[in-house]
């Protein structure tokens, strides 16, 4: 790879989400290159997805060019490639457009969809861990309405419009939220000769509790919105198979659904290279100690969502979430500095900021680390706190815009089938 | 097609372009039923595709779902589907989802990119006529940045910073302007590492001045302009073949350039199954009467750039833009509802709004009626025009907003690579 040869150390980061870029951003005007390499130019503000595949958002305002990001500072290069390997003994790292060399290297490749081994749900259901993942399951919510037009059979119609959603965590959760303010304020206007009564929106969670991450009282006050909203929720189930018509699960029930939307877990996007003992198996997690160094290695890192630091409190690693990811990049960046300038290294210690999850127009659930509250005002919050942890002054602009334009004329105007998702004959 | 029958004649609309949409618009609450029909669910602002390719405006900016315009609306719907043919003896159409009889039949179907028959050219270069070909090109443009940087050919270099805008109509010069600015204020920032003065771009005009359709002031001026951004403009050359590297031409110039962008040349996008002597040959447009009624037949009409009205000051049928299309969709309206309450019809006379063109920041060139002007009161108008002749105050908005912002700080943001072009090996 082309990158100029300096005397100072080189630094790779690979992979631009919230953990590389606050690595980046932190590790500016230091006598170190930089090279943060992804495979898009852009980087994803993941917790708003949902509201793209809804129709919510244009895709363009949560994605934000990592050039800009890094511009204007010295010694700062971005490469849009893929990482197929490393190697930790050559200390090189090897993608689809040639190798490069490395003093430090940092993995923050995020997580990926966790299918558990069943590639027929893999291969059949939608996910929403990207931009354009994002973007065809809008496409595909619209395009089952307009073919649920043009049937006349009852069955195929009620499972063109039956949405069932695995997985009760924050994405499950949002994207039900999401889907039944669809059904109530903008569908039956839109298809009219549709019964949109018979849409379905069905939550199917393999715990007793929705967002089971966070307190009681927001897992019960979240089924309150979610039922309030007509949606129908399935705990203690597990998601089986999918064949792209047929949903079966461990118990009696089943469903006939066009649609189905995988968000039951999640594990990290590992890369190839590291000595097997390095990761962690079941979430596939890469072990690093409490400074983020990987077990075994002394210039390679793990931040973010692919890094597990087995700590007292988080036996399992960190939650895979933004908050762990901008303190670990933030952190990283802090303790590379030190060991450069010959300072001492400070372990990480994560600050539990809280967690929270809208439910549709006006409800959300907050719990923060000595308070907890749910309704209009967590709405407020939770929309706070979202706009201003986007990156980029124009895209916090016009998802405000949205919202307040949303929010006052109910309404959901980017439902464009701009690259449609089936197949047509 | 599942539509059902009532007792009010059907008007069956193909197409949802300006044309389509004011037609379906002014004819709500009278005693007709309306299909619109449209292969798109959306209306798309053509005159601002340039900006979505060159990544100053998100793309659902400038679509606007078709669904929304028509809602509310008893006795409306809308499908999405593509007409493959037209039975005029049945009268019926013949979709991708089935037939449907019609009363009445208005062909809308806009223009299409016009290759004048050169395989070669359509496959290797790009259009931009659609909101997914001018994501294709936006995605292109970038990934050709992406990848110069990554040969030590300086040739191939070369060709992937080598712009080739075919026609020096308004697409070709705005887009020309456009790519001025980028090279100018985006690309030596984003790519520090590449020589931008090396990025050429270049215009390639068949006839002997640009924008022949306006005055020879605007023609003048917008050189001008284009020339001080550094565009270099090549008047009486055609291009007659691209093989994906090289641009051969009529004359001795040619290009090395891994983007060819076609705005040579528009058609009618006609459908099968109107007699031949209805199509006007060169520009296959169809031949209508003072009603924008199809020559020879009672019931079918065509309006916007499809139809072509001969009259003494437009032989050749009016301008393939919006204005005309507007206004006929406008005055077969009146037209339809004056049929069927009895009263007298009249034929359609096209006032000339005038025509503008943007050439860059502060930059533009219009011609109204009585008065022509250039420069940055120009620009302002052409702004203003161009944001109120969008459909919706959500697209008004967030149009405003992106170049309020682009504006303030020279910038385009959504330089955002969501579905890359290219094939990657």
């Amino acid at each position: 790879m082309n990158i100029p040869k300096t005397s100072f150390p080189r630094v790779v980061i690979v992979g631009g989400g919230f953990a590389g870029i606050m690595l980046a951003k932190n590790l500016k005007n230091q006598e170190l290159q930089v090279v943060l390499i992804d495979k898009n130019n852009y980087h994803t503000f993941q917790p708003l997805l949902y509201q793209v595949a809804t129709g919510g958002l244009e895709p363009d305002s949560i994605a934000f060019p990592i050039r800009k990001v890094i511009k204007d500072i010295p010694n700062f290069y971005f490469r849009l490639a893929e990482v197929s390997e490393i190697d930790t003994n050559k200390r090189k790292i090897i993608t689809n457009i040639g190798k490069l060399k490395y003093d430090y290297l940092v993995i923050a490749t995020g997580s990926k969809t966790n299918y558990f081994g069943n590639t027929k749900i893999e291969k059949f259901s939608m996910a929403m861990k990207s931009v354009p993942q994002s973007l065809n399951l809008r496409s595909l919510i619209l395009e089952n309405f307009e073919d649920a037009l043009l049937t006349s059979n009852l069955e195929e119609r009620n499972a063109l419009m039956n949405f069932v959603i695995v997985g009760g965590g924050p994405t499950g959760v949002e994207l039900a939220g999401a889907l039944a303010e669809m059904k109530k304020g903008i569908l039956p206007k839109d298809y009219p000769d549709l019964d949109i009564r018979q849409m379905q929106i069905n939550i199917v969670q393999g715990g007793n509790r929705l967002l089971n991450t966070m307190s009681e009282i927001a897992s019960e006050k979240a089924e309150d919105f979610l039922i309030h909203l007509g949606v129908n929720i399935y705990k203690n189930v597990h998601v089986v198979d999918y064949d792209g018509y047929k949903v079966d699960t461990n118990t009696d029930l089943n469903f006939e659904a066009a649609t189905v939307i995988w968000a039951a877990g999640v594990k990290g996007a590992t890369v190839n290279g590291l000595q097997n003992e390095c990761i962690i198996e079941r979430a596939e997690r890469i072990k690093v100690d409490e400074f983020n160094k990987v077990k075994g290695y002394k210039n390679v890192f793990a931040i973010g969502d692919v890094a597990c630091m087995s700590t007292n409190q988080y036996p399992k690693g960190h939650p895979m979430m933004a908050q762990p990811a901008i303190q670990q990049g933030k952190h990283l960046a802090y303790n590379m500095i030190a060991e450069i300038t010959n300072k001492p290294l400070k372990p990480f210690i994560y600050k539990d900021k809280g967690a929270m999850a809208t439910i549709g127009r006006n409800k959300a659930v907050v719990d923060l680390k000595k308070i907890r509250f749910q309704g209009v005002f967590a709405w407020f919050v939770w929309m706070f706190v979202h706009l201003f942890s986007l990156i980029g002054f124009r895209n916090r602009a016009v998802v405000f815009l949205n919202w307040v334009y949303n929010y006052i004329r109910f309404d959901r105007e980017t439902r464009l089938i701009i690259r449609p998702f089936k197949k047509k004959p």
